[in-house]
């Protein structure tokens, strides 16, 4: 089976996978915004570490009601974005349509269903560094893996054939339990891009001040913990707070994408990084006292910009 | 009885404290650093909410070595100096002498005590918005009272006459419990210090922003839930944080200490401020979450100015 792939985003994410499955042969259609009418006339560029490529025709379009149904959607949207998914996504779906959300943080499947109850919903984890870097230009510098943890459906021979098409296509996936996979992604997510913003910095300073690399870790386990309260069942070891510091150790200085937002002065995802993991975590009964405390830096750092550039 | 007072450090609390008793007639030597010259030809200015003067003839010193004894010693300096005291107070020290230490934090009477044993000491709280804008010259704005709280002494008299010489020269002074009063200080130096070097900003923007007046309460709340382990018999009551918060939002936008020193690129109090409090917390079996998250961020901050200025 042909599966029909739409791209909500054509961003650093979406680009990327998205460029990937079409330049190995799959039949992908592109959500563009101010990227749109570049990419009609000169297509889309992927600089990437396995290889670099371009994308002469693409299927583009700069609204959701001129794209045909899709068998598979990645919403590959900044977060602070998801209000308009309830409007964007039904003309694209059918009965059986799979959303992947690859994006950030927790709770995007869970808000994604009260919005829009009938549909099918996977998490995508992006393990990637990638960045946009002009119009219809993406840059990918490491790795490039991506999980696909179904949320709320049972479709095992769909999920397969997404996974072969990506492995097909150049792009190593895997799929995983949903709550062990948003979790362990909130491992790394949490501490790292909250404390580049917050102390202005990069990932390997924090790993070098042995104040913050403690704190760093301490935000590991908290998150560690808060996940076992929630998924009680299959708990992650806390192990794994070490693994994660000493693979970002062995990364080059980096920027995560909330410090992006912060250094162009843009909305971060504060909300699902931080607010709907700390809720969740509460839920269960866990409380998460020093991301908290970062939730609350974060939010001041946000108004203080979002603020000046109202002005 | 006419007490002999020797100031250590006469800078903005100092040079009030015992700028006020000079003034009033008191017999005060006074110890200083980089002004010492200029106060010997030019006296000292104190500048004052509650009246200004001028001290012509100062009794001043660069050396504790040439003072005289004293019968009690207001330690003034920041607590990243008190390395120095074990070296500076015993030749003004007799038998009986009480040293106030004027200093914020938690840990300075005990750690004296380490250094000097058989000494008499106290802690000073002081309530107060002064600051030292030139050499020799003290600019008094707000408040300005004065607790002594004995630490490890039973001179009930000699208190009283502190106290009444204090008074006697326009000074609110007051005696408390040891515990209480350094930790009730405690409750509002702790969130206010370190937040304002974290966000960069003072304390009226904190209290304007929902996310950062709930940390700053949080913060307090751990402080006085850290203090009620350690001096279990007589519980600080949680509305204390409100009362804070309160005369905080009346103040008008201040700079605490610690966020001077930030600006001028000085060693910041991290230590008493906070990694003495997370101690003596701890030993009482109380973990500070947040107060420790914030003690990282401080120590990152900190290494990074204080690299740069040693470049």
């Amino acid at each position: 089976m042909l599966l029909k792939y739409g791209i909500i985003g054509t961003g650093a994410i979406g680009g990327y996978y998205g460029g990937k499955l079409a330049n190995g042969g799959k039949d992908v259609h592109f959500l563009f915004h101010s990227d749109y009418e570049y990419v009609k006339s000169h297509g889309l560029q992927v600089d990437s570490c396995d290889g670099s490529f371009h994308l002469e025709n693409v299927n583009a379009y700069n609204d959701t009601k001129s794209m045909p149904k899709c068998d598979v959607v990645f919403v590959c949207l900044k977060t602070t974005r998801n209000g308009m998914l309830q409007q964007m996504l039904p003309s694209i779906l059918h009965k059986n349509t799979v959303v992947v959300m690859i994006q950030n943080g927790i709770g995007v499947e869970a808000d994604l269903q009260k919005a829009l109850p009938n549909i099918h919903i996977a998490a995508g984890l992006a393990f990637i560094c990638t960045g946009k870097v002009g119009p219809g230009h993406v840059d990918h510098q490491y790795y490039g893996k991506l999980t696909i943890a179904p949320y709320n459906f049972d479709d095992e021979e769909l999920v397969k054939n997404i996974i072969s098409d990506l492995n097909g296509a150049g792009v190593e996936a895997v799929t995983a339990e949903y709550n062990i996979a948003r979790w362990k992604k909130a491992v790394w997510n949490i501490p790292f891009n909250g404390m580049t913003v917050a102390m202005n910095t990069q990932t390997d300073t924090l790993l070098q001040n042995p104040a913050t690399k403690q704190l760093i870790y301490d935000l590991m386990i908290e998150t560690i913990r808060a996940a076992n309260h929630v998924n009680s069942g299959n708990p992650i070891g806390e192990r794994f707070a070490d693994v994660m510091i000493q693979s970002t150790k062995a990364m080059i200085p980096y920027s995560p994408s909330m410090k992006l937002d912060f250094d162009n002065h843009r909305q971060m995802e504060i909300n699902y990084i931080y607010s709907r993991s700390i809720e969740e975590a509460a839920k269960a009964g866990f409380k998460m006292s020093k991301v908290e405390m970062l939730e609350a830096e974060l939010k001041f750092i946000e108004a203080g910009y979002l603020k000046n550039a109202a002005k």
